[in-house]
């Protein structure tokens, strides 16, 4: 059979590196299109002008563009049987993308633990996305729950990477040239710097998107992800088409322009739950919590650490019940590093 | 709290100048977007050749993406609290954008008229689109109804300011370089010259355009245009997202193409009025009329004023009913000044 | 009347070419576009660097934007009257498109046929579609049944032409330094050379998209392509909007890359039959047979004839019933070459 029916658990061995195929270039095209599937407006990214009055050779593409890129790569190697998309960690980026650049990604198995069911595993990888010149522009944890096809394969030894809780603050990767010190607050669309938020800050992004199967698709396919989940109405049983769980982190990271005009740039990943499915028609909000604050070793950049709730509605603030576990409506917890003008 | 509410009424001052944040660096990715988005023919934005064979460096992108971009930095700050769109005038396109230029945006506020309700007021203000040279591309007159937050505010000295009915013909700024003497009709689509219209002509364009959902917001978004109105199907109590009204003028003017393929570049906006709303499922139409010719200072180049009318289906050349007002299925009445070839 | 009520079959002259309107520069952002709306994977076509590895010395344009620009452009004038899309002959790709190109399009009329019926007639063309550089990028014979307007008008004299079955392989043009001799079957996505295919091989592609209103419309318009159906939900007496045949060639050539990932690029259109109409909701799948397989005189490629049908569900490999007519839910009969590495 010449279709690839993807890797099963059985198929996954410890340490070693899966090259994944499709490399590709990004050029205006992807950026335009990314401003039109999300109501992303942050300066740096819009605007080449806004870019090098930061030091910066001209506005590179926008850091989600660069995940769901590498993510996209991914899918054929890593999430094609998987049940279920369980976290992430240890997410940096590494180098901006700049249109015309050639992204490829690799991934090596750091884990591997068989459920106790015998009928799947979890799969831990780190990915590595690389531009033409083979500069690492992002790495990143991922672990999913895969199905095994052949249930008498044996289970693998049990090896769980150890994981850091947040990538610490001196490991965050600052654009070469990067600067903030004569940073255009006017132009940037907010006044509020590093220091006006503290920790335990949260701020209701107060916009909503409803979301059209149209575009969810468009996004979806244009990182080249290939879960048939995203596009095939016969897929499953409620003839719904899932929502691409990045859909919804670019969807909810361009509403929180509206608090966070300046957390500019994407730079860690610290971790991150997709708490409950999205579908089509429903309408998502989000809100931000301040979970941290560093300062960097670049004169006029800090960093900032921030938990992002995507919703389908509902109070904001609200995370999870009694039980510990998410509410129904809360779509994403997702806890990044950004960098803002001090 | 961090998010921006907007400006209500009482936070206008006469003479002020408000400077528009998010500048924004189109590109070829704009183009096409416009193209998939719109039934966009024209072929001075179509092609670098055709653009070259009538003495400009290259295609610009279309005028009104340049109208879209100006227009979606103000939003944010003139329109986020509106009650209606007014009307536009004196409206000049300065400049061609060309992909890779860099578009800001800043408007002064010339005209403030407290209601007699006391709940809101008239706010006209004079935006200026500005490219990365400083250059001006494109300036126009906007008054919108603005909400009041305090109604307690005093109202301010009414000034309404004296605008031009049209923009006179001499005016009108023609593109360096640009020149039809070698202007090809059979490339453009059409035969018809700026000497086969008369005044009083109207032409109905015939084709029709049935909007969706997804294809309004990636436009509104795509200008980065933040109106909530228009992405939250939860904000109407009747559960519609109403579709931006710049969206029914390009949509309109792409019909426009057929009878008018020559009218190549918009150069002037007298006046519009967003007669009806446009919502999701309506099949929009459009039908134009001559209202004045003018010559130009340019060899080969004349300047035709036209109506623009978009309607949701009817018969076309109805506009108005007896009691003066517009028909029902009228969605849009545009007053704009184009350059043709002679 | 200044609009265009495109031609009917008594306005055709056997020899005559047609120029067609509106030459268009194709950019990243059409390439970008391209991506969002089919789930394109093939590396030559997605990577500037995988390209150039492969002797070009950037990435192409997909093959089918060469083919859809070129045949939007003769819409107006060849199917804007047209009843029925009747075949595909002789097409051969004949020099790849980059970004940056601008494509225009001319037909000469080579076969006419009036009906017995006295109603319409069929319009032979060949369609030759050209760069900037006046140089030949794609040629192909589509036929057409058109309606007459007047009944009236005399036949015109029988001329039916003698179209190949097949392009013949020696007629194949192979783009200037292409060169697989280096190729990496990894990156490219699958291990499947030429050779490991043989003649009379069926490969079910797997992966269906539910097409939505939004998709299609911005794929027919990104194309210039004016026909009426495609666009206006209140043409057809159902209300549903025909989805252009194109968009299914697309969609089933992209999913295609599940089993022939290095079937790199078309160049050659043998055939095609747009079976039965589609409409959005429908889920497309795929599925291809080799019809044939040729060396060509460039080292490590490889020709391969394939017929890509594709269809709205059903068993795969059922593509007629016993009546000798398609099936109901077969959409597209496609036969086409393909340049593979050896």
């Amino acid at each position: 059979m010449k279709t690839d029916p993807g890797r099963f658990f059985e198929n996954y061995r410890l340490g070693e590196t899966i090259a994944h195929a499709v490399p590709r270039t990004v050029s205006g095209g992807e950026r335009a299109l990314y401003h039109a599937l999300y109501p992303a407006r942050g300066a740096l990214h819009s605007s080449d002008e806004f870019a090098r009055a930061c030091g910066l050779p001209a506005a590179p593409v926008d850091d989600l563009i660069a995940f769901h890129t590498v993510f996209g790569k991914t899918v054929p190697d890593i999430s094609l049987n998987a049940v279920a998309n369980l976290g992430y960690a240890e997410g940096r980026w590494l180098a901006p993308v700049w249109p015309g650049d050639t992204l490829a990604a690799t991934s090596e198995v750091i884990g591997l633990k068989q459920n106790s069911n015998g009928k799947s595993g979890v799969v831990w990888v780190r990915t590595t996305g690389t531009n033409q010149h083979g500069q690492a522009v992002l790495s990143y944890v991922r672990w999913v729950m895969v199905r095994k096809r052949d249930l008498d394969a044996p289970a693998p030894e049990t090896v769980v990477p150890d994981l850091a809780k947040a990538v610490a603050a001196s490991d965050l990767a600052i654009p070469q040239g990067l600067d903030f010190t004569g940073y255009d607050f006017t132009l940037a669309g907010e006044p509020h710097a590093w220091e006006d938020y503290s920790v335990g800050e949260t701020v209701d992004h107060v916009d909503g998107v409803t979301v059209e199967e149209a575009e969810h698709m468009l996004a979806t396919r244009l990182w080249q992800n290939t879960a048939k989940v995203h596009f095939d109405a016969t897929f499953r049983p409620d003839g719904q088409r899932l929502i691409y769980g990045g859909h919804v982190i670019s969807m909810a990271r361009a509403l929180s322009f509206n608090g966070l005009a300046n957390a500019q740039m994407i730079v860690g990943l610290n971790g991150g739950a997709h708490a409950n499915p999205c579908f089509s028609g429903l309408t998502v909000k989000a809100w931000s919590e301040v979970l941290d604050k560093a300062e960097t070793s670049v004169p006029g950049v800090g960093a900032i650490r921030l938990r992002l709730v995507a919703t389908r509605g509902g109070a904001p603030f609200q995370l999870k019940g009694e039980d510990g576990k998410y509410l129904p409506e809360v779509l994403l917890d997702l806890d990044y590093w950004a960098l803002m003008p001090v």
